[in-house]
C-alpha cells in the first residue's frame, strides 16, 4: 500500500484541431462548404498564424461554440477517490473510471495531502492509519469469501476504503467544456489536489493547441481582474473594484 | 459515529405534471396554442383519464421527449459515498451535495452492507474500524489544527473517511432521466444500495404521475422481457431468445 | 394568413422555488438534512428576505449549480421560425413545438419584421410575397393529394413555408440554463426577434423569483461594464477598457 | 437559384478509436493504467480481433458509456433548413451551422422533396413559387439597402426564404449519441430527408469504425424485432407481439 504519484497523459485529441476549428468559424459566415477548404487546409495552403489569427479574434468576440468540435482524451491516474468525486461532477464530459466494484484493493495505492505530508507526526498517523484500511479490508474480504460472498466481496469491502484510495480514469472533453473545467480548477480556491491535476492537464493543452489554450486557465487569467468575491480573492490580480478605482 | 438509515423524500415536483405533459404533447400535433388550453386542462375540464389514455398512447409510440418538462427534487440521506459516486454520474440531472471540505465528520454516520451486517463477525470487523477511522479522522483534525491549518483541516482530515461515510444530496430530475435512471438502477444487476434508493424513489414517482411511471423500472418491466447479456439476467423475466423460442 | 402578435405566458414554474434554492444551498454546507428543514422553511418560518440575502451572497461567490434545481415552463406563440431556430440551439432545455409535418398551415400565420413593417414599400412587398407562399401551399398540397399522398401532403408542400411562419412551441429551462438564455440573448447583439422573447421572459422571472433574476438579462448587467469587443459595444455600459482607464 | 445534392464527408475522427474504446473498457475492470497499455495498442500489439470481440461482448451487456470518448465530425451539405431543424435538436452533439443573418443569399439553392419531384405538375409549381422566393428576397433587401439598413438587409429579407433553402452544417458528436441518432432518424418514420442524411453517415460509421456500427441503424437492426406501436410498423422486422406470437 505504497504513495501513489499523479500522472496525467493526452492520449489523444481531434487530429488537425486548429483547422476544424477554424473550417467550423468559417462554415457560420461564408458562402462555400467546409469539405471543400478542408484539404487546402489540412495541407498547410492556408497559414496556421493566419488561422490562429482569425480564431482568436472571433473567440474574443465571445462565440465559442465551434472550439466543441474538438475533444481531448487524458488518462490519469494517482487521484484520491475525493479528487474523482470533484471531477466527475463536470457533466459535459466523458468518463471511465476504474471500478473498486470490480478490481480488488489488496494493494491499495493512496494520495497523502500535501499539508499532511510536511508535518511529520501527521504523516506517521496517516501512514498508520492506511494500514489500518488494509487490514481492516483484507479481513473483511476474507469473511465474505468464507461466507460465500466471493462473487460480492469486492463490492462490500470496499465500503471501508477511505478518500484517499487511489483511482484512475480516462477523461474526454471538448474544448468549451475544457476551458470551463480550468476556469473553476485553476482558480485557488479550488482544492489542492484538482487543482494541480487542471494545470497539468492546462499545460498539455496549451502544448497542443496554443491558439485555444494560450489564455486558458483560472477566470482571472482570460478577465485581467479577479471575479470573486473579495473575501475570496487570492491577490494574483485585483478585484474589479480594486481595478477601477485603482487610478 | 453511528449507522445511518436512508431517507428519501420527495421535496417538490413540477405542479400540474399530468396536464402539462398532455399540453405538451398537443402543442407538437394540434394548431392551437397551449396557453389557451392550460385554465381548461388545471380547472379540470379535461378528464385526467383523457389525458392520461393519450399520453400513454403516444409514449407507447416512443415518443418521450414531452416528459421532460416535468422534474422532481428528492433529498437523500443515509447513504454512502460509495453510493452518491454513482448517482452522480448521471449527467441530465442537478445535484447538491453535502461537502466533506466544509462540514466537519466528527461524528461521521455510516453506511453498513446488508451482507457484512448478517455475520457478526464481519459487522464487529467493520463496526471496529469505523472507530479507527474517527480516532484517525479526529487525531489529524487536531494535528492539522495545532500546526495553524485550522481552515483546511476537515478538507485534508477526510482523506481518511471511508466510501461507507453518510452523505446527503437533493438530487432534481426531469421525468425523461428519472426513466432512465430507473431502468438502470433498479435492475439486479445494479449495487444494493443504489437499487434499493432507486425503488424509493420509483415509488414516490408512481404515486405522484402515474400514467408516466407506472410501468417504471427496469427496462424488463417494460420490454416484459430480460434484454441483458443471457449471463447476467436474473431470471424475474425471460430473455428475448427465451421468448421467442418457448411455444 | 395573418400576421401574428407574440405571447409569452409562464405555464409553470417549481414551487417554493426560493426556499429550494435556499434549501439547496444550506444542504452543501451544514450538517442537518434539507428534508427536515423543509416544513419550516415552507411555512415560512424562515424569512424570505434572509434567505434572499443568503442565496444572493452565495451566488456572487460564483456557487451557481443550486439554482439548478428550479425549473420554469413557458408557452409561447407568434414567433417565426427563424426564431425557433434560434431559440432550440440552447441544449441544457426542454421543448416541445408545433410540427408542420402534422399540422395543415392553410391559414399561416406570419411575422413581420419590424424595419419592414415601417417601410410601407417594404410592407406591401412582404405581404403580397406570404400571399404567394398560401397560393404555392395550398396548391402544392393539392397535387400532392391528387396523386394519393395525402398522408405526407403536409411534409413536403412545407418546404415552401418560410421563415416567417408562425410558430408555437414550449420551452422549459432551469434557472442557470435560463440566465445563460438571458446572457445571450437580451444583449443588443441577438437578434431583434429572440431579444423582445427573452425580455419578456425575463420579466417573467423577474416578477417570480426575484432573489435570482433582479440582476438578469445581458452579461453588462450583471459585471457592470461591457464584455464584448470594442466594435460591438452598444455603449448602454462602458467596456472594460473605458471603465479602467475612465479615472 | 439550383437544385443543390446531399453532400456528406467525414471531416474527421478520434484517432485509434478502437483502441481508444478498448482502453477505456479495460480502465473499469481491471488494475493497470490506460496509459502504460496505450503504446502496445497503438502499435498493434493487441490484436484487432481481440479488441473488436471483447468491444462487442461488453456492448452487449448493455455497458456503452466508453464508445462517448470517440466522435467524428461530418461536413454537411445539400440540407433543407426543414432537416437542419430537426438535426439540431438532438442535443448531445456541437454544430456549426450556415447563418442567413450573415450569409446573402441572392443565388439561394434549394432542395425539392422527392415526392414533388416525380410529380411534373408539381415540381412546375414549386420552381415556379422558387423563383418569387428569389424575387422578394432581392426586392426586400433593396428597399431594406436604400433606406439605410444594409447592416441588418439580409436578417430582415431572410424571413422570406423557405424551409427548402438549402443549408450547410458542421456536425459533431460522439458515438453513443450517434447511435440514438441513428436509432430514431434511420427508422422508416422518420422523414425522408433526414433518414437519408442519417444513412449517409452511419455508411461512414460503418467504414470507419465497425467493431462500433456494424449493427448501427434503426432500432430494429439491433433488436430484431420492430418496437414501434404496430399501426406504425413498416414491415422489415416483424413487431414483439408478432415474434412471440409466431411459433
Amino acid at each position: 500500500m505504497p504513495e501513489k504519484d499523479l500522472r496525467v497523459e493526452l492520449l489523444t485529441m481531434t487530429p488537425n484541431a486548429l483547422e476544424l476549428i477554424y473550417a467550423s468559424f468559417r462554415q457560420c459566415y461564408y458562402a462555400g462548404f467546409t469539405a471543400d477548404m478542408w484539404p487546402r487546409l489540412i495541407s498547410g495552403d492556408i497559414e496556421k498564424e493566419k488561422q490562429d489569427a482569425f480564431v482568436s479574434k472571433i473567440l474574443e468576440s465571445g462565440h465559442d461554440s465551434p472550439i466543441e468540435h474538438v475533444s481531448f482524451t487524458f488518462a490519469v491516474e494517482g487521484i484520491s477517490r475525493a479528487c474523482s468525486h470533484q471531477i466527475v461532477r463536470h457533466r459535459i464530459a466523458s468518463y471511465s473510471q476504474q471500478s473498486q466494484r470490480y478490481v480488488a484493493e489488496n494493494d491499495m495505492d493512496y494520495i497523502i495531502p500535501p499539508a499532511i505530508k510536511k508535518i511529520p507526526e501527521a504523516r506517521e498517523r496517516f501512514e498508520k492509519f492506511m494500514e489500518e484500511v488494509g487490514s481492516a479490508y483484507k479481513d473483511l474480504r476474507e469473511i465474505l469469501v468464507a461466507a460465500g460472498r466471493e462473487s460480492k466481496a469486492n463490492e462490500d469491502a470496499r465500503f471501508v476504503l477511505p478518500q484517499a484510495a487511489e483511482t484512475k480514469i480516462v477523461i474526454t472533453m471538448n474544448c468549451r467544456s475544457l476551458m470551463h473545467f480550468f476556469n473553476l480548477r485553476c482558480c485557488q480556491r479550488a482544492q489542492w489536489e484538482v487543482r494541480i491535476l487542471a494545470d497539468k492537464m492546462l499545460k498539455l493543452c496549451k502544448e497542443s493547441l496554443p491558439a485555444i489554450f494560450r489564455n486558458g486557465g483560472a477566470r482571472c487569467e482570460q478577465l485581467g481582474y479577479c471575479p470573486e468575491a473579495e473575501r475570496f480573492a487570492c491577490g494574483k490580480y485585483p478585484t474589479l473594484k480594486e481595478l477601477t478605482e485603482r487610478k
